[in-house]
């Protein structure tokens, strides 16, 4: 039996480089080579127990890489082709995902997650695809892995906060936080045409890459109330859309102080512990408020949408690559991403 | 001066019945002579001191009239038309109206909401309304008041809990709380083209009620679990849509716990206290789950599309109002009506 | 080699009874035994040379019956469940069912539509389902095949019409023609709650028809001219959203005219020839018109909710099968069906 | 009594400058003191004789100017204040601008366009303003009026192209013609999140300005066949969405060859004579397209919108005024711009 390198959540506080067997490929699914793949905050979360998986559980769900290996029923693609696959992999046929709801595949809340949740994942020398068909996504010649290293989640979420939101021509929009999810939500926000892009976060480094990605006013909250702030800037009025993009009370409260009546809260962060709405900021719930969650959108549809962003150079998302590990470093690669030392936004990760 | 009979907000626990100086008519103004009106739970509200407004207030939001005076600019209207006039009345010409906000009238929140909150309502022998060019409708011959006299709130609040829950055909769908509002929202789930309808509420009578407006499956909290018995109702899927009519924690939780992934819970709900999101129910804020709330829409295309829902016999809530009083009674109508005695659903009270 | 029964289609004016193989069962793929079925309008236009398709292709697109076997991958299913199958087949898994154009599967117009068109259909003893996974869907108990057999095409066609016209509730909506896609759309409307349905045709029976299924107004063309009709019941500001029903330059530009500026026309007729726009009453490009043309939505999601609104007891359509014959008569169907003899509204055929 | 100058249409053919009477201002107008406006391409048609106003009537309906006088009822606003009003004047007040429909205000196709077309427009030195609450739309100061100019039409119009186009971020869209409303829906596309544009048109200039305002892909159709183009830029897909801009049946049958099956026509010209859809383009009826007109969207809110486009930097339009003229010269404006003459694109008319 061939095995593989990988990296393996071995109990809460520990993922190791493992040797784990090379997947066999069945029917509809299809073995890539990675060649590039990254650390998300998720993972974090599972390093440290705070979300379960399985131990023994191959980690990772953004992966690039080559075919390898196509299951019986796969076709339209060919051995050595570069592709990616979203975080989610929608079946594309069961009730929820013929209804649109991809991340919820299956009906399960979260059911369209697998990579590195409820099968193996992507930080290891191979990943097994599961319904190929829907989720392998040519990358075009003349884009590098670390240019579409981003779309599998950090971007597909993140612009899903701006879609979701339903940002139109000429809104004013809030994000609040701006690590890597959050950043994606500030050049999603633009793409779709907000005009007043606020931003908030306490990080010097990434205040600055927002702006770069469309942020026009950036607020420190360490240094400055942002509820006030944001308040100066829409004549007291409020923002159409309010983007959470870190998973506290904090941030979700802040959105829904910050908003219009009539606004729209669109929640991506992962929250744990309680969670409440402030009655006051809810207008009793009269004030016409929507509040919308999206989990990372999937599919290869997805996929091919983002990378004609990044190929069109609308969005340049390759500065938020930081530092660079070979999967033998992944361990080290974890302790710093984890600590959030250096500075670091996103890390790549190379087989 | 000429007076006329109103009922007044004296102070928290105190609502009379007073002589008042009837109102002049200004530019784009009509003076209603009312015919019918009602009282509602928010009005019970205002009474107990729950909603705060301003002592020597004319109560009441829902009347049926007779135009008795236009000011300057009221066009195409008659004296002596018989009309409605929806509970929120918007200008129309604020950024807000021209931007489809139209009950946050002004951007402020509930802005749209002025009758027997921020200017005098109808509870009374004469009413003002203000922008009347967008709020007076016409009342067909051949209805009588009663039969419209839902149209200017609780209908309208009940049906926009079923529009902003998205309905679609064959969607299954639950109600939480079967009062006025919750029995609207049950008729309104079924005009759009839910084919499961499942409420909930312990008053018999309700439940019954409920069954002739649309309800498929009634379930008596205070007999059964009412997640369990959703969950067998859909086999362990959850609804597409969920509709809270009340206004409380409980149900508000219940609405989130009987939904499917990536279903919408709509809220009509006044809450007051705290509001708490149980996190595990939320998905962690990964199930795409969508909260959406609704202030009753107003303006006079809306109460003609009520009007025309009535006329064509879709929809009958003629059996809600349960009793009946004269203006000169209104002390007695609160009475009933907020220690739900008798059976009241609604009354019909008549200046 | 197992042989069946199976109407080919053998060229322009014969479609015939022969002997076929009874189909290899693929990966992905199931064999259902055909225990009803039905004849389309399309069929007819296949049968006429109108619609082109390949000489030797069976013919028909409707079935209900039991799985007889189920290809590898194929999961979820027993052999002997009874089942339908949509007249469009959606892969789910290609770059168009991802974002949401089942009907248009492949990115090729038309390619969700296989059965009896390029591949072989279910008037016959058997038919092979492609993409068994995305369309199998189970009939519960209790429903004879009769009850669901106009989900698979007509119904769900008919439906359509009313939801991408996106009716609303208190529309005003027209519909013209009341063939069994006609008399489905009008269904579809007073399910999405119009308040005022109109009708037009010239045959008595189906107006009579139409009135039970949801039509506050029926019209006989041959005896008025439907706009001046149209503009009498609307007072002149036509309607909301008006079906197309028929495929004709006539019905198409009647649409038009009953329109209102700002509202939709919804077309859902197969056209051929020409199709002319009237400039005046497209208001020269200016009038906020919407046309959207849907073709019959498939995937077992879709025949899913359409089998819920039969089980509701909401629709009942089991008067639209005026006759029936077994499989060896299924010449005389078409001789009967095509030429619209004894007042025939939709035939079953039982192999 | 007062006198002005204005542009009067006299006849087919004939624009002449006159002295009128300055307005007088009702209950619920204003009076504007023009300071800069512009010449439309539908004035041309009026000049021509191709779309009828009344002699006698001023032209023209883009205005920026300053708030001279302000009629009974008009509040928030102050004499000597600078605003713009778009094209459209809706009352906001009528049921179909509460019904969201706030172009065919009052009900009548085009009803919402009144200036220069059944009330007195504004290429003059005031125009009274009908709605004003609903309308005047103050501009901040440190924007120049020729920043702002575009606002009223032509940037409405055109950004509305790609708005009614439900343009979703990785879209490819086409814009056939590249004439002021093609060029901003370029810009509109772009600002939606099209990542793949591309316009074609034979004005080489017009292409260059385009190039700056968002297209990736430039088709001169008197060099190359432009369906074979697009085709080839889009694998043989067809676009997502396809933009008309000019009003001919060669431009607006292109697009619906254009178009992928599901697919968009966003159509913004002004028809005249015939117009036909291509049954083969247009699938039989049955490829899901969507033909969707809009006229130029106007209102305070709206207006409010497109300012914040422009001071945001954005999108900049102000390289679309080629040419300036006093209003005592309008006459050879109007000798310039309806030959197209000199590269002009917009011109600027200062009273």
């Amino acid at each position: 039996m061939k095995t593989m390198k990988a990296a393996v959540f071995v109990k809460a506080g520990k993922i190791a480089l493992q040797e784990k067997p090379i997947p066999k490929v069945g029917p509809g699914e299809a073995l890539i080579k990675v060649t590039t793949t990254t650390i998300c905050g998720t993972d974090v979360h599972i390093l440290k127990g705070e979300y379960p998986v399985a131990p023994g559980r191959i980690i990772g769900h953004e992966p690039v890489g080559i075919i390898h290996e196509l299951g019986v029923g796969v076709t339209g693609y060919q051995i050595g082709q570069r592709v990616i696959v979203g975080a989610i992999t929608p079946c594309g046929q069961c009730y929820s995902c013929l209804d649109s709801h991809l991340s919820q595949c299956g009906g399960q809340a979260i059911g369209g997650w697998r990579f590195g949740n409820t099968i193996d994942g992507c930080q290891a020398e191979y990943v097994l695809v599961p319904f190929a068909m829907a989720n392998l996504t040519p990358v075009p010649d003349g884009l590098s892995d670390e240019q579409v290293l981003m779309c599998p989640d950090i971007m597909s979420t993140g612009f899903s906060g701006a879609e979701s939101g339903q940002i139109k021509i000429g809104d004013t929009v809030v994000i609040f936080a701006q690590g890597p999810i959050g950043l994606c939500a500030t050049a999603g926000a633009k793409l779709k045409g907000a005009t007043k892009i606020i931003v908030v976060d306490n990080i010097t480094k990434r205040l600055e890459v927002s702006k770069q990605l469309g942020a026009d006013i950036v607020i420190d909250y360490s240094k400055t109330d942002p509820i006030e702030e944001i308040m100066k800037h829409t004549d007291g009025k409020g923002v159409d859309v309010a983007i959470e993009a870190l998973g506290t009370q904090k941030t979700f409260e802040s959105c829904l102080r910050a908003l219009k009546p009539g606004g729209i809260l669109s929640s991506l962060g992962v929250y744990s512990g309680k969670l409440s709405l402030p009655v006051d900021a809810f207008a009793a719930g009269l004030g016409d408020h929507k509040i919308v969650t999206t989990l990372c959108p999937g599919g290869k549809e997805r996929m091919r949408r983002l990378i004609s962003v990044i190929r069109s150079g609308r969005v340049n998302l390759t500065n938020l690559v930081t530092h660079r590990f070979s999967l033998d470093q992944i361990e080290d690669a974890y302790e710093l991403f984890s600590n959030q030392r250096d500075g670091v936004i996103k890390v790549a990760i190379t087989p």
